[in-house]
């Protein structure tokens, strides 16, 4: 039998800095994993690793991140907010180290392109560059930054102006099997994961008894 | 040679509305998977499947996620502003399928731990109940309700009361490792996955060599 560990708000607070960071970052669950690409209004290429993206709909296809304006994402708030566009990249497990040494706080006038090897690529009229490493690529429209007065985190709200995704892994339904890609998702700040398909569900309905609902798979 | 399928704003915007909701919430990545446990005031337990939690800040413990008013997650979102808490319970491969049967449209009168069989647990003064098969829990007084105006959805702050984690899961440095616990992760709007831990990476330095990064590990 394992034991659960409890903790309060009050013992949380009363942690060393870092092993709170740690701690805390890691109860959301598994996240996304993403390279956010951007340039400057000089042409200076920039990108960071972001774990916070989520989907806020489908029509218009908007999603949102966070950024903290003190961290090694102010490069990328700062070229946002002048060009008003970005993009998003996955991260696979080819250049998952690549991804993670892009969260290094480099100076403005070092790329982390140039700092990591990851090549950039330019399409479509799209400033911004694309990772061209990345098999799942998003080019994304600035929409709104949203401050978080709690913690002076900033919420970006962005519209989705172009996707590129392998024909190999979008089905018939429009699903994108991200495992298939070699998607890899995070934990924590610095823990890294591929993952193993247990299965697709079918639209939950109201009336399913319980006997359906556990049944094995 | 696998070739790349790409999609414009306006090709998106013209898809199906279930091919277009199935594509764009594949693209973020994958993503946490918690069920939020709740309570209205004269005692009726909801509990209802997220996929949008992410971490706001360690410092006070604050995170976020998006509600939508129009869905299941409605009586999430009321009783939340109730009652001015919830809990936050991870998913595992035992009880996935229950997990996602909480998205049925189920009415007010039904709590779907009754209707899934998952046992209620309350704990440490909180009103909410917590899911006692979930090994890691989060209690979360509500801090803040934000209206997104772009599509009507809401991103609700809040911030950790306390936690509880699996003794043999708390590493010495803070990091809960969620593999072991087998937390699960997800993809689109039902795509279940387990993890396997690729590696955990030291904080990134600007001065890393490009050998240093590419080394395999």
């Amino acid at each position: 039998m394992i034991m659960q560990q409890e903790f309060k708000l009050s013992d949380i607070l009363a942690f060393e800095q870092r092993y709170r960071a740690t701690l805390i970052n890691s109860l959301g669950g598994f996240k996304s994993l993403v390279l956010i690409g951007t340039v400057n209004p000089t042409g200076k290429t920039n990108l960071a690793v972001f774990n916070s993206l989520f989907h806020l709909g489908a029509n218009p296809p908007l999603f949102g991140f966070i950024v903290r304006p003190d961290s090694s994402d102010r490069h990328t708030l700062s070229n946002i907010l002048s060009t008003l566009e970005f993009t998003v990249n996955h991260v696979h497990e080819n250049f998952y180290k690549q991804a993670h040494q892009t969260s290094a706080r480099y100076n403005a006038s070092t790329s982390e392109f140039d700092s990591t090897g990851l090549t950039p690529e330019y399409r479509g009229g799209h400033t911004a560059p694309f990772v061209k490493e990345s098999k799942i690529q998003i080019a994304a429209d600035f929409v709104r930054k949203v401050d978080l007065i709690e913690n002076g985190t900033s919420l970006i709200i962005a519209q989705i102006k172009s996707i590129s995704v392998p024909q190999d892994c979008l089905l018939t339904d429009g699903f994108v099997d991200l495992e298939k890609a070699g998607s890899l998702t995070c934990s924590g700040l610095d823990s890294y994961h591929s993952t193993k398909k247990i299965a697709r569900l079918t639209y939950a309905k109201p009336n399913t008894p319980l006997s359906e609902i556990h049944k094995p798979k």
